[in-house]
Order: C-alpha cells, then structure tokens, then sequence
C-alpha cells in the first residue's frame, strides 16, 4: 500500500534478503532493516518489529529457511522449529507456517533444503497477498450492501491495526476498506488507540492518512459510548486465532467492543486467512493468551516533532498485568470475512467455508 | 487519606485562604497550591487541578465565596454563578453547591455575604466528608458481606478515580474499599488505567500505594478478559451525575465495563454523595457529556525519576474525538451506594432513599 505516495509492503525480497520495515518505529521514522541471522529474525518477531498474526507467520516462514543455510540437519531443524515456535503463543498463523516449512523439506537430503524452504516461504508470502485481497473483495460484498441500504457514509470501527502492516499487503479487517475508498464508497473509520501499545492511534492512523480515508482517533473507553449514540455502523477487526466453533482471539479489549456491539444490535466482523483458523481448537479455551511485558503500559515512544524517545508515563511499573489478547465468544461475532468467503462464526460453516 | 503517612485532605483552609494539591501534577510532585482569586478557583476547576465531582462542588462553593469578597452585588452574584457553572457542564456537583451558596446569600444585605458563603462554604465541605464517610460504611457493608460468603482474597475492579482526591477525604467507590482495608479484609485492587488522562494509573493507584492497598494497573482493554477469566469478584465505581431513573453518568469507559460485569454476572455498584443525583434529569438521555481536548489523548506526562515534562506521543493530533463521559444505563446496575444508604437504581428506591 502507500506510504508518502509509494508503494511498499511490510516485508519483501531484495538480492535474496528479507527486508521488513522496523513497525516500533512507527508512525515517527519509516526505517527499513534487512534480516540476516536466525537471531535477528527471532528478534524481529519478539520485539514486535514486525506484528499481526499474518506477518508473524511469513517472517517466521522466511527465518526458518534462513536458519538452514548453513546447517539443514534434522536436529537443527528440529530446534530452530522450536525457537520460532516459542517466540510469541497467540497467533496461530507462526505453527501454520512453520509447519508449512518444515513439512516441504522433511524428506529431503539436506543440500535441497535450504532452497526448497526459502521458495515455500517465498510462496507463503504470495498466498498471503492474494488472501488478503480475497478478504478485501469479500468484506467489501458487505461493507457495499450496508451502503446500499443507508445510503450515507458509513462509520467502521476497528481495533489494533489489522491493516497491511499486520500482513505483507492489504491486510485483513482495513483491506476491505482500503477497498471501499478505492470503489468511492464514502467511509469514515473510528480507530480505537488500542492500549497498550496503540497500534491504532499509530499503525492503523498512519495507514489510513497515507490512503487518505477519513478517520478519528479515540480512546479505548469511547467506542460503547459512540454505539449507544448510533455514530458505529459496522465493526471490522483482525484475528490472532479463531477457534472452530467460530470464538475469536484478538488484540486484548476486543470482546467489550464485541458485547457492546451486540447489545447495540451493531453487526461486528471478524477479517482473517483461513490460515488463521486453529484446525485443532474446539473452542476459545484451547487458545493460549499471551502475557506481555508491564513496560508495555508504563513507558511510551514520545516525539518532538523530529525525534522520538522513549520514556517512562508511571510511577510504578511492577503493579501492572498485560495480557496482550481476549477470546471473543462466537455468539457476539456477526460474520466471519475469509480469503475463502464469508461465513458465520460456528463449527459447521467454518468446516463448509475451509473446505472450498 | 495518607500521603507518605501524612494526612492530607484535598482542599482545606489554612489561614482562611483556600489550600489544594495540584492533581495535574500527581504523582510525580505534591504541589499545594493556595487558590486566591475568582480566576484561580475557575481555572483550577478548568484545568483540572481538582477533579471528581464532588471536589469540583466543594471548589466552586469556596470560589463563589471569594468572588464576593470585594463585590457583592446581585449583579456579581449572577455573573460569578454563570462563571462557574459554565466550567464542566457534565458534574452535577457543581451546579447543586453554588446553588446552595446562592440561596443562601440572595436575600442578605451586601456586606454579610461573603462571610455567609464562606460559611456556606464550609459546611458544604464538611458535608462532602461526612457524605463519603457514610459511602464508605454503606458500601463496606456489600463488601464484608460478599467476603463472608466466599472466604477469601476479593478482587474489585474500579474505573479512574472516585477517591479522595475526587472528593476532599475517603472518597466514593474508593471509600468503602479504605474502610475494607481497615478492618482487615482480604482485597486486591484490578485499576483502569483510566485513557485518556490516566486518572487509574495516576491517582488511583497513588492513593492506593500511599494505605497500601494491593493493586495491580491494567489497560482499559484488559477487564472485560479479566471479568470472563473469574478475575474480578466485584466493580465499584463513582459517578459524575446519576439520573432518577438510576442511568449513570462516569468517566468513558464505565459503560463498557458494566455490560461486560452484567454478562459475566458480576455486580456492579455505583458509588455517590446524594448531591450527585439529579432530581431534574428523568434518565441518562438528560445528561450533557463534556467533550474535552484531543490533546489529552495525543499528549502525556512522562517521568524521569525526578521530573516530569509534558510531551507529544501521536502524530496528528487533530483527528481526534475525545467525549469525557458516558451513561450506564442502570438496568447494568447492581446498586447505588449512597450516603443515606444502599438503593436499587430505579425511580421509586432512589426517591425512597432521598427521603431519608
């Protein structure tokens, strides 16, 4: 998508090196890091340089090849699968893509492997584009139907950023919007903040300001209110993991705007690849969430309009829990917008959906 | 309540001048701060130097007074009574203290009234504190009752500050939870961080730290996770104006976290003085919410160990919406604690416990 007018995706290939833009320093400087080491992939990943369950996944893709070029052993295999497993518990896209990975080379002689998983990951990285772009057609089928009916511009929150930076390209919860401005359907986005790390106020705003779609920032606390006052027409957010019974893990503070939306009889959409779909969770319970550093609530990035730095906001910074994701109970998901179409959010028409 | 095991009050009168902390500053400095003009006490309540509906009531009854110390004509009063009302529009305190200074006033020659309101003034204080020692008991009744029933360790949830610091002493929902403390029940306290001004993670957390209370600051986004995961037993909160029907107006974010407690089955109490119920509003639909500055969301103090400084933490501040309140329907209420006792939050148990 665009940032200053040109393109750029989230992580690419330039001379056989993986290049990402370093998401930390976000909105404030656009800085561009090449991967070299198993190391800096696995720090990319922990240090949320790159984030979103899409992202995690082809980075991973690419850092597990990366790890093999020097030593394609079974038992470096083996161990470099488990340390991009552990790097972050929630997002299932890591597994998925990693055992994508380690499945295409397995049966290999150990010379072919390296070549053979830096080409799957290339193709897990083109799987993710087109996707996206499937989810974009597919949430754009509802968010053009909404238009129809009211015939007005319409008013979308979403929460965190689930833009292009959350994958390589389009995105999942933004890309039907970045598909709406692009077919004049007239928008405005309310952009929840997203404590504690506010990859809305940052990420999801300054996608937005380089798409040019209207757009309002807001506290976390604000979004019950605006639905009360009928100012949310639709809800679109990202995924981390969906179970199949249709329960949805995303970004923490997720679920009080999915109950307020169904109280306030506001239809609430879930964005995501089927890849995101946990094959072997029955429910949200089986989900994992993860617990993040305190740090995340008491310090924050501050800019004096050309430098930003990094400074504490609270006195005490041991009294603080971060989980950093919440399970959405299907019952309150409206729809789920796949790569593979739009379903509801229960075991029957997810399996249906996964088939085609 | 304790400061650094000193006693303290939020406005007291030293040498017949007006003393308060300047809450803009906490917790990094305690400045006290005399207030001595009509312009001073505006200002204080304007900039929220004190904040919390009943300190702004108690404030704006000592500002009056001064108003009219060299000028006491009809004419003035009506000019400063505009003033001040005119300052927050949504606490109802306010209104309901100057109202009080006015009528106590309006029919006396022009040299006793400033020492009248003054007077006024003082009882109005005194009143405040006696009003939240009786929150303080009515409320420690529902928690001792709920801790003798489950016979352990009781984890409350509060949102922003409804403590001392938002009346003179004891405070609203944070009285009962200091007269807990007291005698000796088992609690923890879950604080909001309270976006977009912190009042949570700032002042509450403060005010808990300084009677050593456990604690534990979280996002906003964290308590409706909390609620699902069995986390949090009971939610007191405070109220900025409650309406005769019981609808409840607090800081953004109070109707979020009251939907999530009335799904999972946790009560929710509201803590007030009577002043803060609004005999005129019918329900919430009566209430005008503050909209305040975009800059409490895109600006932050931050801290260095020693000082604090004012700094910049998003890139376009403009797009910003930034209401300060919301209304919990009171069907989401469990019940108000009031200084004439605990009510269901419904026409006929409020005008019930008016009455007493």
């Amino acid at each position: 998508m665009n940032v200053n007018g040109k393109k750029l995706t989230s992580l690419w290939i330039e001379n056989n090196s993986v290049m990402i833009i370093d998401q930390t320093k976000l909105p404030f400087l656009v800085s561009i890091k090449e991967l070299k080491t198993k190391q800096d992939f696995l720090n990319a990943i922990n240090r949320m340089e790159v984030r979103g369950a899409p992202l995690i996944g082809v980075t991973a893709a690419f850092g597990f090849a990366f790890a093999l070029k020097k030593n394609a052993t079974r038992k470096n295999i083996d161990e470099v699968y488990s340390q991009f497993f552990n790097t972050r518990p929630t997002a299932v896209n890591l597994k998925w893509a990693i055992d994508k990975i380690k499945d295409s080379i397995i049966n290999l002689g150990q010379n072919q492997r390296f070549d053979v998983a830096f080409k799957k990951a290339e193709e897990i990285r083109d799987y993710d584009i087109s996707s996206c772009l499937n989810i974009a057609q597919n949430g754009y089928k509802i968010i053009k139907k909404l238009y129809e009916k009211k015939k007005r511009k319409l008013n979308i929150l979403t929460h965190c950023n689930a833009g292009w930076l959350a994958t390589v390209d389009w995105g999942t919860a933004l890309a039907p919007i970045f598909l709406a401005k692009k077919q004049k359907i007239p928008i405005h986005i309310w952009v929840d903040e997203t404590r504690p790390r506010n990859q809305g106020a940052l990420l999801t705003a300054w996608e937005l300001e380089n798409e040019q779609i209207p757009y309002t920032v807001i506290a976390d606390n604000a979004g019950g209110h605006l639905m009360q006052n009928k100012k949310i027409d639709l809800c679109i957010v990202g995924s981390d993991r969906t179970a199949m019974n249709g329960d949805v893990c995303n970004k923490i503070g997720t679920y009080l705007k999915a109950i307020s939306a169904f109280i306030n009889n506001i239809p609430f959409y879930v964005a995501l690849p089927s890849s995101t779909i946990d094959k072997t969770a029955r429910s949200g319970n089986c989900i994992p969430i993860e617990e993040r550093s305190s740090e995340e609530l008491t310090h924050i990035n501050v800019f004096n309009g050309s430098r930003y730095s990094y400074k504490q906001i609270y006195l005490n910074c041991k009294k603080v829990h971060n989980p950093a994701f919440d399970i959405t109970p299907s019952k309150y998901v409206t729809q789920l917008i796949t790569d593979k179409g739009n379903c509801r959010a229960n075991l029957k028409s997810i399996q249906e959906v996964l088939k085609t």
